[in-house]
């Protein structure tokens, strides 16, 4: 990959907003980060090209706005987005959605699987996502049955990531039991490897061949009822030293029921199986207990929230601030793309703990910005930052909008102004991948795949 | 005004989406609405000019996408668009946020009033908002002095609405009492009249030459706290058969100060003291009794909610399904614009709903839909359908952005899926007022208009 460089009017680069900063960039990382660099290099006012010309072949090209390190969208289910406004539209619970969820995922092969993906992706792109982390169960043909290539679906979903020009960490997730002591059954069938031995060694293949330089291979336990606590330790064991996810507490009915079949909540549960700790990441993280909490934070686990889902799904709000102060890092998904955009992500974690505690002021925008940008729950623990030596993800916010104008153009501006149809250049390792132009033509790919999916 | 007619081709029309709606426009007002209109009309396809003529000026316009009803902002506070990015940044209460506030309401007089006003009501056009209710209480100069015209203030307003092309509902507010039993202090002293006698010559002097077509004049309270008891009747009587707004209960500590004060709640207050009614609006009523919500319900006071502002003030979730069971209409605003998008607004009633009860289903996206797209409370009866004889407001979202394309195009993909940013043509009255090109005029005024606030 050849090198190229850029001049961005405003960036965060190391915790703070500076003007002018000239980075370049070759082989997909930053050789140099330089602030007020229009006047201390040699890249000359007549190199500079235009930022209208978003794939920049040579000279310097200019990014008005403020660019922000890339996002990681921490917690994925790619074929959720053919839900968006769908499912919306029904009362009922979490149980109700799911049973609409389900039968989505009965419709999806490979194929229509890689298209619906990939144009999920591009959103993705556009709205300055430059790593997903996808929590990926839809394995198996729909009665249960593996495909020839068993990883299938899962190769899908790693070329629909390098299409979209985006970066995967394939969460590959064990799913075995329909709930605490019920076999699979409908959809769930398409999820399970029938033990954990199985799920082990069918993933064992996935990454038997290495992974190209976008792709991370993860694993995820889908939850305590999904997989037995006999099963969990294989599952850990398998994981060895890479990223491992798992939905946690986000109804309070999977507690009872966890605590009514094994007399401990699931966080307690997964404590006791080994499966805390710094590479692991717990998604939701809603309806904890004190000592929940203490389990977390003791043990670096990570704490994946997904406010907009949680807000649709009715799950409630976590313990966002009190995790934190308990140990554990905060990181962002949209989850089930009933919206995907990790500016409505980071703010929604602020102001719905302002709702539940009627206070304001629990998470800075420069905390929630890290949050957003922290890439180390998916294995990249080298993308995240506009600093010498790291990917380089540049993602460019238009400070000219009727959202974000007069705002100051700062970290604020991110966090408490921006929304995804503010993002107008996004680079992912090196590579520009998006530029506002884009949108009209991502908008045609997503109503194309999903209306296979629906319209078959 | 000469007449003008559109081809919408999905739009929201006596309670359901229709296809191919042509509708025909004279004075300002819909003459002929009717679906399936491509075929059973005059108008052949060789007339039809294209979309991306903004302003037709004869023909018939197409309109792609799925176009609703004008918006109605019921509850706007326009010079609290300069604080978009800024207050965010700080810790503190619904009480520390107001000090930030009065700040900026202490450095405003008419001509920097006018030019921010003028520039929030453009970003509102462009959000598909077509009357805005404006609870104007920054009436004098800075040490409480009447300007020379004692309505300066006022008319700026109406003349900013004038020049974005919305309608507005001066909604000038009493406020004399910075608290229960204290006098106003601070920035306060400009939004007080002394008396609700003196506020009530003042008003009626503003509407003394009556109103020219996109102007209601009403009335508000500014709250129980600002408003002495013994002085509402005035308020109440002045009002007179026009619209009467009131902040209510959007904070605990300031229901508990008027029970310690008066002995009721501040809903028992205004009942008493003959305030509530189908005229009436209660902004927020966030934090009631079950007698508070008979009380609005029985009297068929409109509720207006303000989820995006609550959430930012940490104010709490309100009873927005147990309002309208009781019999209070609710109706939708943007008031502290940390956010303009009554799409937002819409779902975020419902979502926050959810988040209270763990249940989804609360709201249906076409009651959402009616919700926002209610005009009477702002006195505007002839607003808010795409309906013969109603004043013809066009608002027209692409249904093929990133955010908005596989979700359905009807009213839940408005509800449900859509952003501001997705409004790409806005009708007011009959005239074209925004098109999708003029974002980027209307972010250099915010900017402009901002900037003299922040920087003299």
């Amino acid at each position: 990959m050849s090198g190229s460089s850029y001049l961005l009017e405003r960036a965060w680069v190391d915790g703070a907003v500076r003007d002018d900063v000239l980075v370049e960039i070759q082989d997909g990382r930053f050789t140099s980060v330089t602030p007020g660099g229009q006047s201390s290099t040699s890249s000359a006012e007549a190199s500079l090209v235009d930022v209208q010309a978003p794939r920049p072949t040579g000279g310097t090209a200019r990014l008005p706005g403020l660019t922000i390190p890339g996002l990681a969208n921490c917690h994925s289910h790619a074929f959720h987005r053919a839900l968006r406004g769908r499912t919306q539209r029904e009362r009922g619970t979490f149980w109700t959605w799911r049973e609409q969820m389900y039968a989505v995922a009965g419709r999806l092969d490979p194929d229509t699987y890689f298209a619906l993906a990939r144009a999920t992706y591009l959103e993705m792109a556009a709205a300055g996502i430059t790593t997903v982390g996808e929590f990926h169960y839809l394995h198996h043909q729909p009665d249960g049955t593996p495909y020839d290539d068993p990883n299938a679906m899962g190769h899908a979903l790693v070329a629909a990531a390098a299409e979209a020009g985006i970066r995967i960490a394939l969460l590959d997730t064990c799913y075995l039991s329909g709930g605490f002591g019920r076999p699979v059954e409908t959809a769930q069938l398409r999820y399970s490897d029938g033990s954990a031995a199985a799920w082990a060694s069918r993933t064992a293949q996935l990454r038997g061949s290495g992974a190209p330089d976008h792709v991370v291979h993860g694993s995820a336990i889908h939850s305590v009822r999904a997989v037995p606590r006999d099963e969990i330790p294989t599952v850990v064991a398998a994981a060895e030293g890479r990223p491992l996810h798992v939905h946690l507490s986000e109804q309070v009915a999977e507690n009872d029921a966890c605590v009514a079949t094994y007399g401990v909540t699931p966080t307690q549960l997964l404590h006791d199986a080994g499966a805390l700790g710094p590479l692991t990441t717990a998604v939701h993280a809603t309806h904890l207990t004190g000592a929940d909490i203490f389990h977390l934070g003791s043990t670096r686990t990570r704490a994946c929230f997904c406010p907009t889902t949680e807000r649709d799904l009715g799950d409630g709000i976590g313990p966002s601030r009190a995790l934190h102060h308990a140990g554990s890092p905060l990181t962002l998904g949209s989850d089930s793309h009933a919206v995907i955009d990790l500016f409505e992500e980071m703010r929604a974690t602020e102001l719905d703990e302002r709702l539940a505690t009627q206070q304001r002021g629990h998470w800075t925008a420069a905390e929630l910005l890290g949050a957003a940008t922290a890439h180390d729950s998916l294995g990249f623990d080298d993308a995240g930052a506009i600093a010498v030596g790291r990917r380089a993800d540049l993602v460019t916010i238009d400070t000219s909008t009727p959202s974000t104008a007069g705002t100051g153009a700062d970290e604020n501006t991110a966090v408490f102004a921006a929304t995804a149809a503010d993002v107008v250049h996004v680079v992912v390792d090196g590579r520009a991948v998006f530029a506002a132009d884009d949108r009209e033509q991502i908008g045609l790919e997503l109503a194309a795949a999903i209306g296979k999916v629906h319209d078959g």
